[in-house]
């Protein structure tokens, strides 16, 4: 029996406007949004916690396929909340724990993401900076807006942006990623197309829907198949190339003898179209 | 004493008409020729087993510098033969035997591809999809028709292109390379070659000739150093960067002692045409 | 106590018209300039030996936030010095110990730049070829004039530019390195960027004058931060994904607690510059 979109609704905080994540479905698609717009969608531990949450509820939901991360207009992401973090600085340790807490929780919720068995769509609109530019390289795919812009400038307040820098690397060319981290600067989203961040640039304010279209074109596949190619996509990824084969050739196989397999190759083969079951 | 062209011909079919691979030799460059048009040069089994063979022994001939990669129009090569695939279903085992033993053999012919000393370079008009995509990323370097169109559709019928992903993903930037796998989606010409997939984009149908220009220009150097140098390419590329240097600066220390190293400085220093021996 | 521009000036040659590397400061950043014109700045062993020791000077240099490497024109620099080289064939080993301990010094070199604390731009006008290009690659970033021409064209002279592969095909995709490399043409400074071999192109004759520019915004971060971005930067990409993660979250909760970062976002919060103590 599916689940109703109410399933899968954030943790309820005092009232709807307090709300930092907003989770919707539509069929097989569910929406989170980031929704801290005053603070422009700054990560703070609550929205950290809700989004960890909500991916969790997400990742066991049987009928998402794909999912979408958005942000309140007019942002994106701006990151960490600066002042949050600086409040921990009066503790006895100096905020050492706050710190290495909160950086241990803000990586997690980003191998959430890549590990999550559901691809994972940012639409990005306005900016995406430090945390926020590391979202977006985290996701699968990413669609912004020709106004949307991309930063990594922790180095402008004294603090390298270097969990950021994890996922922008394995994005962005190496000497393209060296100057957003060592000098701060905005880069456009046509640029960050053609350095790798974000698939494709569509007219501002459309972001979302333009990664809705894409999430829908995606969510026609099996469930089942698009879980075993993204979970094998980053496992091979960080094989040397004979290992890389040995495992994709065990993983095709396994997937040749699924229900889903037979059913595509079928409908193929008989120029129907063809009805997934997910097994 | 060279080989004549006719001693790298594939084990014989039937008849003329029948050979699934073509294999010629104009000095020091070899042509392989896929050659099931009307299956749009899929990769049945024994198309594998020509190749497969085709390579051991152009790597056994020491007049072929340099391999080029073609289909006979109008596809270069449209993946898997999935007729042939779908008829090992019937065997006891649900043909988990026959998919594991497939997935492995075209697997070894990508590496062999990967690891064959001579330079392979795709000459791809039409389309190359599935395996065909992969047998292009995997080359050395490929040159493209301006209408050719490369796709890892495999999601479209209930198998992930598992495999080809493991080449294709280390040519092309990961969003793109995952937005191809998880849409399945056709890729022109020019976005291949922006993606890396590609070195150069030809008007259509001239894409066999640019690649034996590019390939007369790659045997016109020392067969050894050619080899010596791909080697070397692929097999830093999986280190660390300073095992990396340990390991290059051995091998420029030995190519340095080859007489090719001495003949080619020699003839610089003296502004004169270099003469190679290989050796 | 700061140490005087003249404390990081080279060891001395016999006269200063045949100092091979030129070094100068201002303010924070110091310009290497390799000097050797005429030889097309050529890596002679005692380039190589200037370079090295310069670097080491510059590290501990705590005045000094940013690298500028440049070539005297017209020439970046054109690689090892072959009849240097050739000379060495003279010995008893046929030069295979003075090969040996050319190329691991040129490598050493290399990642000497990879390892310094300051980031490193390339200033590139005119030709970078074989172990000039690859100097040009391990820098940090890099500008260069609409002139400048790269290429590691060894395999034309029967040596393999295996050293300098090691630093392009981290710069490069896969099949636009193997080009360079099998083919030993010239890539202009546009395709250059495109690539990611240098970050942006500017107007000949001006590469210095840009790269300084590029320096001196760096220059204005905290020279703790750029150390711990720069350190970690090339730590983490050698690391599988949880692992990287796990090291930068060491590496920013460190960094929160440094003085710099305190000072940065406090300045941040309150609206007015900060001013670094490098703590």
């Amino acid at each position: 029996m599916p689940m109703s979109i109410d399933d899968i609704e954030p943790r309820q905080a005092a009232g709807a406007e307090s709300e930092v994540l907003l989770v919707e479905r539509d069929g097989g698609i569910a929406t989170l949004t980031l929704n801290r717009p005053k603070a422009r969608n700054a990560l703070s531990e609550d929205l950290l916690d809700a989004l960890s949450h909500a991916l969790l509820r997400v990742e066991a939901h049987r009928d998402v396929s794909v999912v979408v991360l958005a942000g309140a207009p007019p942002a994106f992401c701006a990151g960490h909340d600066l002042r949050e973090m600086n409040e921990a600085r009066n503790s006895l340790d100096r905020g050492r724990a706050a710190f290495e807490r909160l950086f241990t929780k803000c990586s997690n919720v980003m191998q959430q993401i890549v590990h999550l068995r559901q691809p994972v769509i940012a639409a990005v609109d306005g900016i995406a900076t430090a945390a926020g530019c590391q979202l977006v390289a985290s996701c699968d795919m990413a669609v912004a807006g020709d106004q949307a812009r991309f930063a990594t400038p922790g180095v402008n307040i004294g603090l390298f942006c270097s969990t950021p820098m994890v996922a922008l690397t394995r994005n962005v060319p190496r000497k393209h990623a060296m100057e957003m981290l060592l000098t701060g600067e905005m880069v456009g989203a046509e640029k960050a197309e053609r350095l790798g961040l974000v698939n494709r640039v569509v007219p501002s304010g459309t972001a979302l829907a333009a990664a809705t279209d894409l999430a829908r074109q995606v969510a026609a596949k099996s469930p089942l198949v698009l879980r075993i190619g993204k979970e094998a996509f980053y496992e091979q990824l960080e094989m040397p190339l004979s290992e890389a084969y040995r495992h994709t050739a065990r993983v095709m196989t396994e997937n040749m003898l699924a229900r889903d397999a037979e059913e595509g190759i079928g409908a193929f083969i008989e120029k129907r179209e063809a009805r997934w079951t997910g097994e």
